[in-house]
């Protein structure tokens, strides 16, 4: 079957670049279907080549100049791996971070590489969201993608439903309470909810448990999701039991 | 005389889109060279067209389509300002941050933003590093770019040099202490030093008064530069006299 650029309808995703492919391999054997390496592609580590690694793990690696010129628009990248999409399901202990109408694939990946930093290994995406499994969203999760459990929902409700356990905290603009009041952290499970970049979470957020700002002054709209993410997450690590 | 796509030695820059193009008109007016409009202008608030801006400001409006071509990659762009560029000269009593080597213009913009959210205005860049006019980083500053003052040096011994009464936290993955362990504001005027996205800074920085770091767990490398920049301006903005 030809492997033709990432279509959000496609039943397998692939990992641009070594490193990436190596975090693959490693973490989701069982999902590879094929690694393909560019007939360029320079053995910097003599003991550590992807021939060997795909050897050493049972993997079919095929040299394969033309995939690289349909999926890769980066020059320097020597080494691919296509895998099944997997399903994966959210802890009921753990935190969650909730993504409702997420747009952007870099900020997608890059939340979840600060969140992997912070100990956040559960992610809930409501619908319309972007796609978790585009190469842009794992390339810029730096590997973080392969170390997360992620689901995603129709609706907050449905979510809701199903982890009606887990406290809600929701970012917003006009939050009743500023980040650094909360002093404890909270006893049951928590959810930590973010909105869209453009226009942040619909003001029904207020009705649904805790309602949190991160103060800046007024000379700029907002802060960058990822960024109010990262502060979030770090305080919420921060908190003493 | 021709405007061209943006380059780095050329004397002007531009903003591109309508909320951009006003706040250079409101901040920085007196650099303005010719406000372009595009033919499928559509003028949304009667009271409020670029037009009447342009005129009210006693600027320069020109109909061209062509240019859009040339300038923009969206497509949803209609407005186009370009100003000549300007020189700022940093404060000597302010808090500056200062960004060796940064290497992603996108980067840079939503460090300006975040910066100026908590209150820090005045950004030092080491060279290497990209260029604070390029379109891509007014953009990703939101506009924050007009309200800032920066600089560049040849090395950051020429920074410390002319700025050697500002206290200096460098942010390093080794740094010497936690990030929470600053527990009150510096008396004196300060500098919060953040090294390349790719290779953070170089160990000689343990030289160089505190080495901060931010801590996170093993499970990733880094965190991505602007977050870890957006946990330490909220963080030092936060801290109590």
């Amino acid at each position: 079957m030809e492997i033709k650029r990432y279509k959000h309808n496609a039943g397998y995703s692939y990992t641009l670049g070594m490193a990436l492919t190596i975090e693959l391999i490693k973490y989701k054997r069982e999902s590879v279907r094929t690694i393909y390496v560019h007939p360029d592609y320079i053995v910097q580590d003599k003991n550590r080549t992807i021939f060997d690694i795909c050897e050493r793990a049972a993997l079919p690696c095929e040299v394969n100049g033309k995939i690289f010129s349909r999926l890769s628009m980066k020059e320097n990248t020597y080494v691919i791996g296509v895998f099944e999409k997997y399903l994966t399901d959210l802890s009921r202990e753990e935190p969650h971070i909730v993504l409702v109408n997420p747009g952007d694939s870099g900020n997608l990946g890059t939340i979840l590489r600060t969140g992997l930093g912070f100990g956040f290994r559960d992610y809930a995406i409501i619908r319309p969201g972007v796609d978790i499994y585009a190469p842009k969203a794992i390339r810029a999760s730096m590997g973080a993608f392969f170390h997360v459990r992620f689901s995603y929902f129709d609706s907050f409700d449905e979510y809701r439903t199903q982890f009606s356990g887990h406290e809600i905290y929701s970012f917003m603009l006009d939050g009743e309470m500023e980040l650094r009041e909360i002093g404890e952290k909270p006893i049951q499970p928590y959810s930590l909810i973010f909105g869209n970049e453009g226009t942040g979470l619909p003001c029904c957020f207020h009705n649904y448990g805790k309602s949190v700002c991160i103060a800046h002054n007024h000379e700029i709209d907002s802060l960058n999701l990822a960024i109010a993410f990262g502060i979030a997450a770090r305080a919420f690590a921060e908190l003493k039991n």
